[in-house]
């Protein structure tokens, strides 16, 4: 019944979510004690314009 | 002042949508005791290679 | 996979709660075209500082 | 490390975005006692028919 | 209908959170073309040990 | 620059949470390409009354 929402920039492809979902599900179920079947992951992803660190647009940070 | 999101698997329809919000509200009024105009509903669609169960995109399950 | 959070002010009672789970699954079983078991629900109690209309904490509203 | 999540109705300019994060920022640097680069903002765009108050979809609703 | 929530480190006063609402509704509404009672904002606080940077629980930090 | 929110039942020890969010990072900045200091977790414990599948709280089920 871990239920995980990740927020993320947009641009990642299937491939790196199919992984990561993966991944990330292996590492709760060692180290909270659930099993696979049990973990639900949302992935929503932020376009650039949609994010803000320290009051500044992700979109318009220099790089 | 309830405040509730809800995370569908994309493809329902506005019909569907406006049916849900329907009910829904009527459900928690009826049990928590509050007015209707205090019920927020806010819908987030997920694409099927957004949502995870057991560490495998939804977008991935054998039918 | 509907996945619904709902954020509720403090001070309802688990048999409140139950009735709430019990009817909003009902409600998005017959009309999103989901099965019961698929419906997680996760309830967040806010305290009445912690919810603001308008810029006023709830905890701080005239009755 | 103030997360925060503005969810909007659709339509909002990236100018009115920009603005709104660096106001944002600097109110929530002013009450709580934290500096800029560690809030984080993200913003979630909503339909209107995502939507909807007292049961009925903000598509919905009469002007 | 702007929704807002915000996560905080626990330890603010309910002095610093009523601050925070007022401003950052002001900054919304003056940004973002919207009605001071239209804007909701939730507050969640997290223990030092709920929430981590880098892999890092806040409360294992070296100061 | 990953935001993560875990939804648990409550009862994990914080022994737990640090091992889960060290992993977590790990399979993160392994799998998109993230560097581990932008990895922000945010764990919020549901009581048992708190969450429910199927329409009943996780606190009736039949063992």
């Amino acid at each position: 019944m871990p239920i995980i929402h990740v927020h993320l920039i947009e641009g990642r492809s299937i491939e790196q979510k199919r992984a990561m979902v993966e991944k990330v599900t292996q590492a709760v179920c060692e180290t909270v004690n659930v099993t696979p079947e049990h973990v639900k992951i949302i992935m929503h992803d932020m376009a650039k314009h949609d994010y803000a660190t320290a009051g500044v647009l992700k979109s318009d940070e220099q790089k």
